[in-house]
């Protein structure tokens, strides 16, 4: 038995997503950039990835630049960003719940002489919009939310926060990690007045090394990956074909039948967080459940450390995660549980759950059902 | 039929590299930063290519560091070796038939205030020792020379350029672009005496959007991109394990038989290069034969622009580049015939073909017989 209940970290591939990947690699495989037949076919692939992204985003076509993955597109927002605005400001105001991908570049910005400001959130995990407003002034140039945060999945107001960026740092580009967001929510940038948009390909049953960041028209962010002026120059190198052509896939069938799968995860989530709150010592982070997204579920189990009950569960087929999964040390150390004001012993006992459209009911009862036996006997034998 | 001469641009991918790729989307999609088993299993990927690239360089693992491609591995090492080193001097010298992907980032470095220095090439696209005996100063960083040239295939005298930049800049770091050299020739970056080695997988059947930057242990650099500290903080985001593990396979496999690779690609070589001697008007760039790289030959037919044969050719299923594929402006703007004195007419003329070691004489003897059909034709209705 197998029961993957991290898709936060990474999910596998759509079928539709591999045959793509697998025609443009080894039929299809020509270099975009290539005069004859076989690159114009290869262009072709990326031009439809591209204005299927668009479509569901409700953007320009050449307001999608291709990158790497989230990590990159998040570099490329605040460096790129900062770079070619600092002669209007240099400050740069971030969420206290960003991701390391927004935080370590904010952190270089820092180093640079950029004065970076982290905006306190509640104890949900939402960011504070009366000290957003006090932080921003007319020097401000950079905000950097995140959509969905990716250990508790509290959903942050982008049009409040907007409308504050707007009023009070009307020079400021306001950009969101959408990593977690995109296929949970319908995210339109030009509705919800953002600039900048990072996503990935591989939360999303896409590729690995793949995503994109949706650049507004009239934002101004320097190139950080230089050479043949590929992507309107935005970001050389070769056309990764099949990582954009999967990830244009993903994108298009994450958001097939989507009231549905957005309903199912709902449910899911209520299963399991009903279940949760009738076991003894489990107290749930973040938002309530039809107000967060629709895929994400932390809760502490007091008195266990995470890694152990993580390892339990995998004993029984059952693959969860302790804090994020998307930093290499691998240790339980939550910057988003900390900044909502929980303690050390709930950090430390902190699972996140998260799940896909195709996670059953059943899954998660036998998640339950292993819970419900695990936990009683694990505390037993803590050392605590 | 179809006759795909356009290797230097890309490749089809290995059956080898289809086949992991496929498996590390679709069942060993775990996350390497994950702790439970399906992230270890991923992590597994991505150790076993490390291990087999270190392998065929005779390196360390912890020296090898993936990135999206070998435009970004470029950059890397650009960027990241002036940042990290500033404080020891600001030189940096490029031979003057680099790609683009190190021409882009060093005129970055030199509005950042770095001296950026240009080493000439004669005509055969060798760079010019006594000219870089001269740049070298005490003062520079950092020099950049291209292993195999991407247009005309010539080879640069590594060895000889490393002992001039130990003897004259001792700390300085000599950065190889090798990302049309890896599986032509047997690279060894210690041996070699390397620091920064510069590679791409869609050049060797392994899969787009994946390379790497060999870093010498005692080298530094700066990352360039930053967030979840993976592969020792030098290059965060989450691991593109299908790209990697695909990019170890290719690797494997093009150094499997590689003599005969090699030898088959010099044949190829010199029966289109026999066969091109034998047509009029036909000007043959770069090193001779065999002592070039086996798998370019790059030709000028005199009296007919590239963009006119290039569609002549592909007309007849036959795929040729005009200058460097690797560029998105698709017009012919060879820096590197020109960099090598040949005059603008025969620039205009020049066609590039590249072959890999599947290429058959017989796909060789079609090519030559559409030239040789063509190119009078063409001459005739030429406009000139």
């Amino acid at each position: 038995m197998e029961i993957y209940l991290d898709h936060a970290a990474t999910t596998w591939c759509y079928k539709s997503v591999r045959d793509i990947v697998v025609r443009t690699m080894m039929e299809d495989y020509g270099n975009p950039s290539s005069m004859h037949r076989k690159g114009v076919e290869a262009e072709a692939y990326v031009k439809k990835a591209r204005e299927a992204i668009a479509r569901q985003l409700k953007a320009k076509d050449k307001e999608i630049f291709f990158t790497s993955g989230g990590t990159e597109s998040n570099n490329l927002a605040l460096l790129g960003a900062a770079a070619a605005n600092q002669r209007r400001g240099r400050r740069i105001l971030l969420s206290a719940v960003e991701h390391a991908a927004v935080k370590e570049p904010a952190k270089r910005l820092k180093e640079m002489g950029f004065e970076v400001r982290e905006i306190p959130v509640d104890s949900q995990g939402v960011t504070s919009l009366h000290a957003l407003e006090k932080e921003l002034t007319p020097e401000t140039i950079l905000a950097s939310v995140m959509l969905v945060n990716n250990e508790v999945g509290s959903v942050q107001p982008m049009k409040e926060i907007a409308a504050l960026v707007r009023e009070k740092a009307p020079g400021a580009l306001l950009h969101a990690d959408a990593i977690q967001a995109l296929g949970k929510f319908r995210i339109y940038p030009g509705r919800m007045d953002i600039d900048l948009l990072s996503a990935s390909g591989h939360k999303i049953h896409g590729p690995k090394g793949v995503g994109f960041l949706y650049i507004r028209e009239q934002a101004k962010v320097q190139p950080q990956i230089l050479g043949g002026g590929q992507q309107g120059g935005m970001r050389s190198g070769t056309d990764n074909v099949p990582g954009i052509a999967g990830l244009g896939a993903a994108v298009e069938e994450v958001y097939q039948n989507f009231q549905e799968k957005t309903e199912h995860m709902y449910r899911i989530k209520e299963q399991l967080t009903e279940g949760l709150e009738n076991l003894e010592g489990v107290v749930i982070h973040g938002m309530p459940v039809r107000q967060g997204a629709p895929h994400i579920v932390n809760a502490s189990f007091t008195g266990i450390r995470s890694e152990v009950l993580l390892h339990a569960l995998e004993d029984k087929g059952i693959y969860v995660s302790a804090g994020a999964a998307c930093s290499v040390h691998k240790k339980v150390k939550s910057g988003t549980l900390a900044a909502m004001g929980v303690g050390p012993k709930e950090r430390e006992s902190a699972i996140r759950f998260s799940f896909c459209e195709e996670t059953s009911e059943e899954e998660i009862r036998l998640c339950l059902q292993a819970l419900g036996e695990l936990t009683p006997m694990l505390r037993k034998y803590a050392r605590h």
